[in-house]
């Protein structure tokens, strides 16, 4: 069992970091919100003064915060976990950023001589809480290898996509899949109930055709033909649409940092944005159904 | 068993008719190309000197056309299948043709006393000459019962989508999903490839993900996770671009005709313009990924 330092007691990062407790790791941790360590503290851990402090005291550090810019500060601040952190620290990021931001800053944990995995996650809130988060990890093998008994305490499957940032990639290059497919079976539905056929005969035909994705088959954007998908509960999230429009806005920041035309993926971008400032970026990404039919 | 006009010999049309004749149908058939009656007629059929003419002298006629203005033209002349037909015979339309003509057509053989369904079908010149087909059929039950029987002997999956224009409407949603789907893995793959990311680690993560689709999975546009996808024969077809984009335009017709946005159906029937303009209309429908990455 090892002491970790836990920065980031968000939605995700509270139940992550208690499944950390559950499995018998020490944890230090830190959020900037008052309530949040609060919290942390009544379920078994330390409250430390900042993430340099709690770095200083720990082998492993996991971060789960919003952005880029606040990974880049975290870690590379004058004094924040790369500066404080003991010789040959772990690093685990599992927040969901830009590959820039991931790749930067695991070059500056290497050159400092700390190891460093990207590891952002799927599951959402649900999977933070049962531990059955699915990871998709960037950084050499060394790394990988170490940090894969921590991360089996929050999540069941761990999955290494390659080198530093990658698990960025893998995790936005799977989402802009998403984010396309569920706007392509939407816009599908708007059009077959404009056209006079009903949404259980599209279903049944493409579901067991070439148009089958995950996003008809698992999470059908329209009530009725996937009893389980948010559209029978009024589009209660699962996965918000404000996180869809994130992970969108990912894609297309790599997209030109990369030069890699997107053509679909910038729409889609620009049509959950839409979806968002309407003032529906709480609901679930299946109700943008809804913006096209014209009844949102 | 029937006597059957067979109207339309062409790659799909002539094994379909072929099937009927194996069967134990009578057929006679009709092609503007000489070439196409002479393969008939040596398969068994009888040759007639028209449409309107073999209608006239079978209780049920197929036809299988490029588009909506042949299926207009060959059913609604004056000398056509409608006018010429004996009473109370029964049309199926097999060609891929806008919902708006199907309707318009399967009202005029209903007026003049007549049942009709259409019947586009999808498993290409494979499933044609097996008759492995998948019929998606609209029209009144029945006629499709009175079609059922006759379909059955060129196809394996019969699905009644409702009334008439329903199975175009079921087949240009469901290619719609379809091309909507391809492009935005192959923008994915495109992408990871910029970011190092590789294909077959992409493929792991999505396969399993929330980005699981027919496309990825069984029809993956790069060479390597699904062997047996067009990527691995220098993407002959398959499904070819041609007819990928024909479906599109059906699409993003039914969408003006009804009022129905289609961001990313109308931004991929753009997409599939541009890969059919370089000369690539042949090549299979996943070659676009090829597009994406800055060699087609």
């Amino acid at each position: 069992m090892a002491t970790i330092a836990f920065i980031g007691l968000g939605n995700m990062g509270a139940p992550m970091m208690r499944n950390l407790l559950k499995a018998g790791h020490t944890v230090l941790a830190f959020d900037l919100s008052e309530a949040a360590c609060t919290a942390a503290r009544d379920a078994g851990a330390t409250i430390a003064t900042g993430p340099g402090a709690a770095a200083g005291e720990a082998e492993v550090v996991v971060t789960m915060l919003p952005a880029g810019k606040h990974v880049r500060e975290v870690y590379t601040a004058p004094d924040g976990i790369i500066a404080k952190a003991k010789p040959g620290s772990l690093f685990i990021d599992s927040s969901t950023v830009d590959v820039d931001s991931a790749r930067f800053v695991a070059a500056a944990a290497e050159a400092a001589g700390h190891a460093m995995v990207d590891a952002p996650v799927s599951g959402g809130v649900g999977g933070a809480e049962a531990a059955t988060l699915t990871f998709m990890v960037g950084g050499s093998d060394t790394a990988f290898r170490r940090a894969e008994p921590i991360l089996s305490a929050m999540g069941k499957a761990i999955v290494h996509t390659g080198g530093p940032g990658n698990g960025q990639a893998a995790k936005i290059c799977n989402n802009m899949i998403l984010g396309i497919s569920m706007l392509g079976v939407s816009e599908a539905f708007a059009l077959a109930e404009k056209l006079g056929l009903g949404s259980q005969k599209l279903f049944d035909v493409a579901s067991k055709s070439s148009g089958q994705c995950w996003s008809l088959t698992s999470y059908c954007p329209v009530p009725g033909p996937v009893p389980t998908s948010p559209a029978n509960r009024d589009y209660q999230p699962g996965f918000a649409a404000a996180l869809m429009l994130k992970d969108l806005k990912l894609a297309v920041e790599a997209g030109q940092s990369t030069g890699s035309p997107l053509p679909l993926g910038g729409e889609a971008a620009q049509m959950y944005a839409l979806f968002c400032n309407a003032g529906f970026g709480g609901k679930d990404f299946s109700g943008i159904v809804n913006l096209l039919r014209g009844k949102p």
